[in-house]
Formats: C-alpha cells, sequence, structure tokens
C-alpha cells in the first residue's frame, strides 16, 4: 500500500479492494507493476500509484464503484490513458484508479447534426478511425493520439488547431458523468446551444475528475476542409514571428495551426526527424479552406511573413510532405529527449494574451540562458500558449533547484502579463501551489463548489484546489 | 411594498432602504414609476416591481449594497436594460433592483489581442461606437441595441451571427463579479484560454444573476471581414429551408447568418419594412470573408439552395440592402406586434438537434394551425434555433389557455429530440418550470451549487433554479 495517506484508514481501502473484487473479479488489480503504470509515468512529478486497478465498462459500474468508496471514504482517481503532464492520475492518498480505457465504445455520430456520442475511454485515435469515411473530423490534438476524449475533456485540453477549432471547452457540447454520490447526470441536451440552466457541461470540463468522472462525451465534429495546405516561414527573430501571428490573427484569416519553435527547437526537430530546416525561430502553418479559400490564405499570410522579417516561405501541398512536417512538430518532445539523452524532460506551459507573447517569450529566452539550462521553447503562438522542455541531469547536483527556480519565474511573468499558469496542461499536482496567485478569491469559489459536490473529499484529492 | 414576499421581513426592507438612501442619496428611489419600469415590461409575463431601486456606478458600490442586503436577507436583482424574455428582472418576493446602466465605462480595448475590457452596464450600442474606427467588432448580436452586455452575459444571449461566432458562453473570456458575501472575484485572466481551475467565467455566463452580480467583462473581438454579403432565399417548404442549411453547415462554409422566416413571418415584414418578398419559408443570409472568399461562399450556397428547392436567390452587396434586409429581420417582433395590433406578443425559443429542425418546425406548424393561433416563426437555423410569436387576445375567452397548451407541447417537442426548452431567452420566470424535464438530477447540482454560493439565496430568488 503507498506510504502518503492523510487520515485514511488503511482498514477501509482493505476493505473497499475486497468488495470491489467480489463484484469485479480480475478486473480489479493490486499488482504493483499495473498501480505503478496507473500513476504518473511521463513527467519529473514522483510515482504515487493508487492502491488498486479498476477496470469498469458502463456508467453503471463507474456508479457502483462510486458508492462503494464513498461509503468507506476512499479515494478515487480516475484514468484514461496516462498522457497528463502535471501528475493528474497519481494517488498521493492512495484509493481506486478508475481505469476507463475499456468504456470505449461509439454510440453514435450524428452527420447531420455534427456531433457524436462516445464513451469516455475512447482514445482520439480510435475516434478518428470511426470517422473515417464521413467527411467529419474531431479537431482538438494534443499531440498524442493515445489520449482519451475523456481525459482530454477532464484536462480541458487543447493543442495545435485551437487557434481555429476551440479547446475541450468548446467542443464538447454535453457529458454524462458520476457523480461522488453515486448519482449519473448528463449536463446537456444535443442541442447546438441553451440558455437553460447552470452550464455543468463547462463545470466538469478541466475539473480533472475532482468532481465527478465523465463517462460520455457529446462531441462537436467539423467538415474535412475541401482543401489543408501547410506551410514553413522561418524569421530572424522570435518577435517578427509573434508579430505575424498577430496580423494573421486580426485579418481573421482562418489559419488553422500556427506553431512556433525555436531554434534549440528545430535543431532537435532537424536531428530526430531529419528535416534540414535553417536553426531559427520558424512558424509551422496550416490553412484550411476550399480550394480559393485556402489559396488566398497562404498568400496573404505570405505577404504578412514578408513584411515581418521572414527568411522564406515555404509552402507544402502534398500531404505526405504536410504530414512529415506535422509528424516533426507533433514529435518534438521526443526530438528533445533523443537529442540530449540520459536527462529527464521537465514539461510545463503557460499562456498569455497574444501582444504579450513576443516579451515573455523573450524574457524567457534570457532566463533560460541565464540559469545555463537546456530548455527548447514550442508554442501554439495563435493562441498565446507556450511550451518549455527544460532538460535535467539529476546526476548534477543543483540541476533540478535551477529548474524549479525557472519554473517559479516563468508562471510570475505569464501572471504579471495577465496569463495563466497553464494553457493546456492543467493543474493536477504540479500547478497547484499557483492557484491562489492566479485566481484570489476565485479560489474560494471553487473550494465551496468541490464542497458542496464531493464534501468528503473522495474524488481524485491532492490535485487542483485539495 | 410588493404583495408576495415569500417570509421576507417587511421591516428588513425598511431598514435596507433606509441604509441605502444613506448612503447613495438621491440614487436610490421607491417611485412606484420607476420601480414598475425595472420589473418585467417586455412580455406576457406579470410586472412584479422590487421595493427600491438603486443604481450603482461601481463593483465596490455593489458588493457594498450587496453586504448591506445580506446583513438584512434581502433580495438583489440585477438590472441592466430590463430587454430580457423571461421576466429575469421581476422581484418576485421584493427587495432591491441593482441598476448597472451607469456602470458602463470603457476600460481597454486591446486590438493586437482582439478583446477588450468593460463595465457590464454598457450596451451593444455604445460598444459598438466605441469600436469604431478600431476595425474590430463584437458579434453576439440578440437584435436589439439596447442589452447590456452584463445582461447578454447573464442570460447567456445569443443570436443571429452565433452560427459562425458562436454565443455569449464562447465570447466572454473573463468576468469581475461581486458574490453574494460582498466579496469580488475575477473568473480568468485575458488569455485565450487556460486549463487553470474550474470554470468559473461560464458558471455565471447564464447564471442570471443568481449566484452574483456581473460587474465587469472581458469581451472577444474579431477583425471586420473584408466582403460582407448578403442574400435572400425563398423556399417551396420549410424543409428544404432547413436542408439547405444542414448542407451549408457540413461543408463548413462560414456562414455568418443563416435566418428562416415563415410565411406568415415574410407577410408581416413586407407589411411593417415593406419589402415585397414572396410568402413562402425563406432563409435571410449573410457571408463574411475576403473578397474571393465570400463570393466563392455565396455561389456555393446558391447551388445547394437550388438543389433542395429554392425558388430564387437574390443577392445584396450594397450596404444599404444589406442594412435593409437585417433590419427588418431585427424587427421582425415589432412587424407582427404591428400587423395584429392589439394583441399581446408571447415570445418564446427552444434549440433542438438541426437534424429535428424541419420536423420539429413542421409539427409546430401543425400545431399553430389546429390551436387556432397566430403565430409567426423565425429561427436562427444554423444553431437548430427558432421563436415562435403567439399573439393573443387576453379579451378572448380561452385564448390564453389555448397558448399556454402550445407552448407545453413545443417544450415537449424540443425535450423529445434532445432540445432544449431555451435556446436564447434564458429560464427567468417563465421556463422554471421545464428545468426538472429538461435536467434531470443535473437541476440537483444546480441546486448544490447555489446554495454553496447563495446560502441565504437573496440573489435574484425565484429565478432559474429557485
Amino acid at each position: 500500500m503507498t506510504e502518503r495517506r492523510d487520515g485514511m484508514d488503511p482498514a477501509s481501502v482493505a476493505t473497499v479492494i475486497e468488495i470491489l473484487r467480489q463484484r469485479f473479479g480480475d478486473r480489479l488489480s493490486t499488482g504493483a507493476a499495473l498501480r505503478s503504470q496507473h500513476a504518473n509515468t511521463l513527467t519529473w512529478i514522483a510515482n504515487q500509484p493508487p492502491d488498486a486497478v479498476v477496470f469498469v465498462n458502463s456508467a453503471e459500474e463507474v456508479a457502483e464503484t462510486m458508492r462503494i468508496c464513498a461509503t468507506h471514504r476512499v479515494p478515487l482517481v480516475p484514468f484514461g490513458a496516462g498522457t497528463s503532464l502535471e501528475g493528474q492520475v497519481n494517488a498521493p492518498n492512495g484509493g481506486i484508479s478508475v481505469d476507463l480505457s475499456q468504456l470505449n465504445r461509439l454510440i453514435a455520430i450524428n452527420e447531420q447534426d455534427l456531433d457524436c456520442v462516445i464513451e469516455a475511454g475512447m482514445t482520439r485515435r480510435d475516434l478518428a478511425q470511426h470517422l473515417k469515411g464521413t467527411g467529419l473530423f474531431f479537431p482538438v490534438d494534443p499531440g498524442t493520439e493515445e489520449a482519451t476524449l475523456g481525459g482530454m475533456a477532464s484536462t480541458r485540453a487543447s493543442g495545435t488547431t485551437t487557434v481555429r477549432y476551440g479547446t475541450m471547452r468548446e467542443n464538447v457540447l454535453s457529458v454524462r458523468a458520476v457523480l461522488p454520490d453515486g448519482r449519473i447526470v448528463r449536463t446537456a441536451r444535443r442541442a447546438r446551444k441553451s440558455s437553460s440552466g447552470y452550464d455543468l457541461t463547462r463545470l466538469l470540463v478541466g475539473a480533472e475528475g475532482t468532481l465527478g468522472i465523465i463517462t460520455e462525451l457529446t462531441l462537436r465534429l467539423y467538415g474535412v476542409p475541401e482543401a489543408i495546405l501547410a506551410a514553413v516561414c522561418p524569421f530572424k527573430t522570435i518577435s517578427g514571428a509573434c508579430a505575424a501571428t498577430i496580423q494573421a490573427i486580426q485579418l481573421g484569416l482562418g489559419v488553422a495551426r500556427i506553431e512556433f519553435l525555436d531554434a534549440l527547437q528545430i535543431r532537435a526537430c532537424n536531428v530526430h526527424s531529419k528535416l534540414g530546416l535553417a536553426e531559427t525561430p520558424t512558424l509551422f502553418l496550416e490553412f484550411h479552406g476550399t480550394e480559393a479559400g485556402a489559396r488566398e490564405q497562404v498568400e496573404v499570410f505570405g505577404e504578412i511573413a514578408r513584411s515581418e522579417g521572414a527568411l522564406g516561405f515555404e509552402w507544402a501541398e502534398r500531404p505526405e510532405d504536410r504530414s512529415r512536417l506535422w509528424k516533426a512538430r507533433h514529435d518534438a518532445l521526443w526530438a528533445v529527449k533523443s537529442t540530449w539523452p540520459g536527462r529527464e524532460a521537465v514539461v510545463t506551459d503557460v499562456c498569455v494574451p497574444i501582444s504579450r507573447l513576443a516579451e515573455c517569450v523573450e524574457a524567457t529566452h534570457e532566463d533560460i540562458r541565464q540559469s545555463g539550462l537546456i530548455a527548447p521553447i514550442v508554442g501554439h503562438v495563435g493562441d498565446g500558449n507556450f511550451h518549455v522542455v527544460a532538460l535535467c541531469d539529476r546526476a548534477q547536483s543543483g540541476e533540478m533547484q535551477a529548474i524549479e527556480g525557472f519554473l517559479e519565474r516563468l508562471v510570475e511573468r505569464a501572471l504579471a502579463v495577465d496569463g495563466t499558469c497553464s494553457g493546456e496542461h492543467g493543474v493536477g499536482q504540479g500547478k497547484m501551489k499557483y492557484l491562489a496567485r492566479e485566481h484570489g478569491a476565485g479560489l474560494d469559489v471553487m473550494r465551496a463548489i468541490k464542497a458542496a459536490l464531493d464534501p468528503q473529499g473522495i474524488m481524485n484529492p491532492g490535485k487542483m484546489i485539495a
């Protein structure tokens, strides 16, 4: 059993495990390897395994598990694919990991309504597979295809296409969720909009399982655009790349992706993905539209870029060239890991108003230099969101402290320009300490809501706000 | 003082009025005409005036008023312009109407970030005025220019442009609000997106002042499109108009407005706005884009419309023709009132998945015919949202009952196809009775949140959920 327990009674956990074993048979596991795999594994945050893992395959089974845990005040930690980056799936107080990966059925694709209804454990890859041939797609793209849609909703994920299509907030129409008392609610109807009642959908999206467990989602879909064009655009300076971005957004160009990679990140991508790009601040772009519309966008952007000191502007129309580009972008983290092998990658992100992006990225660059860190920067710059991957050699004394100081200053800089401590990675354990600074009295409001819906504090404790 | 009071102590109200008078001087009024104007005046719902009206001009004054009322357990009813349609500004339990119309300053226009910060009492008209010359606009258009942005946020308003630009939900980045205990919170930073904490912005947007009073908003702005084209497209059948709409949405045409008017509504508009259109189901459309992009959209839509049995397709490029068209659309309610003078207009709306729109509108038509009502239909059909204006002659016995029966069936039909009882008018008093049917256990969750944040129940009582 886990070491830290924060007042929990180990006998209760044993009782719950026994009850769940009788109910779920070998879908309940206490094996050490499986438990460890059901805790944080992707980042520098410690691995804190649950006491047991239960594989559920219906909302009713989630509700049953919830009621059993509630009776004995044992924590539950929802688990999708474990791809979260701030320790959201850890079990610092022990308890039961509720694995939703088998709850992954397609319920309906409503082509005329541009929506679909799926179970929460479905991965992005499987959803894309189901949508093949419909002419529709689900746009939110956090990078990995392994992520489950329930997990993406819970962490309010976004990614490369958010500049055009929004985050999970805008693209989840409704969820079905099991509340801490075992009741099942559906937060909204399938209508595109509604002004009926409090917005429970948006309350659960981004709540990281601290208010309940999402078991089903209704998602917005979009028609696959007639034409998709991609482009690569190197700049002399970071500020040039940012200024071009702002202009494109202001013109309402409808850019579908506009990604910034700094010189160091380009170097890593060149090595890992054999790209041969100039090692300078660079934008990767994608345009969606009709044939004529997309071409027009590319041309307008080309002009903007030139006026902001772009060193070139190459565009890729062939699907294979586009795929290569975006695969390189999605592999950015792996590129960094393989370029500096043996080091741990500390991944973080902040988001600021785009008018402050250039100064914020430049100040971050300078901070990295002064701190003597290796830390490439990539960003969804159309949203003002950027990521830093700081590479850490734990063997080298003081390096982790240097990184922690850097992370602290990064968040301070973001908050100072009216930005947020987390653009798309959520709060989990990693960003908890910043919430009071960011939200002030708002944090008390969040705590009041948490206490009202989960008075026992059994839902994913030790995360986000408590 | 008001007749109904639900356990409130009249002495408390008198005390609060006395305290507020000392604090606010002649910005506190108990005049009968003013009180009556600060209650529902636009619809068939009864006029229930507050005991007094206070004109505040800062968030701190709102907080002060809130604390005084909380001490004496006297209700507060926030008031913007009084243009809501479901009795949101009524004071069924008496109390203090907090008039925000003087809290209407512009705080900032952040052109590079495409956002602005304004006080909640600013009207749409004033906001448009402030944005003149910036090349930016705020798209949410519920019809009237008198509406305040705070009121629009509180009722989660939407309107003709929602199909392209979203509702207030998508376009409010952050609010500042005074909570029932007098504390002031800001719900989010100015960054475009965030995954930090519960979504308090979306909780307050649409809460109709039952959780607090919004005093400031940060709103998304958009670049004024290079080209705006409008078109009128008459159809043989309702289902033809709906089918064309679905196809346009599926193709991702980026239509900015797509409005349905039934034959009866066209007749009223012809009379009132001198349009000379054929009296048949008709779409009014608007396309935003670059010159080439908008033209391409119009052409593609023209083809779609022909394939769905359009009787014609005329487009208006000149700004004055466009304005005339949209003025006629926005005047639809006045057109109805003037075409059938002396009758009261019972205004309602529902929203359904667009695949079910045609059947729902047709069944509603048939219901109107069988009920012997005069009730034109207009709809934001790209969202699946439609309005019915039922004309009532109260002198005619049984007519109001007939309308009430009709409204009940309208909501039942919407809920039966996974729609909502209110697309954009909110809940107020008029739609309260439908919330249990629509939300089931979700209504208990809303009540738990309300109890947690407003334990005394002083914020806009008798609305939405209590």
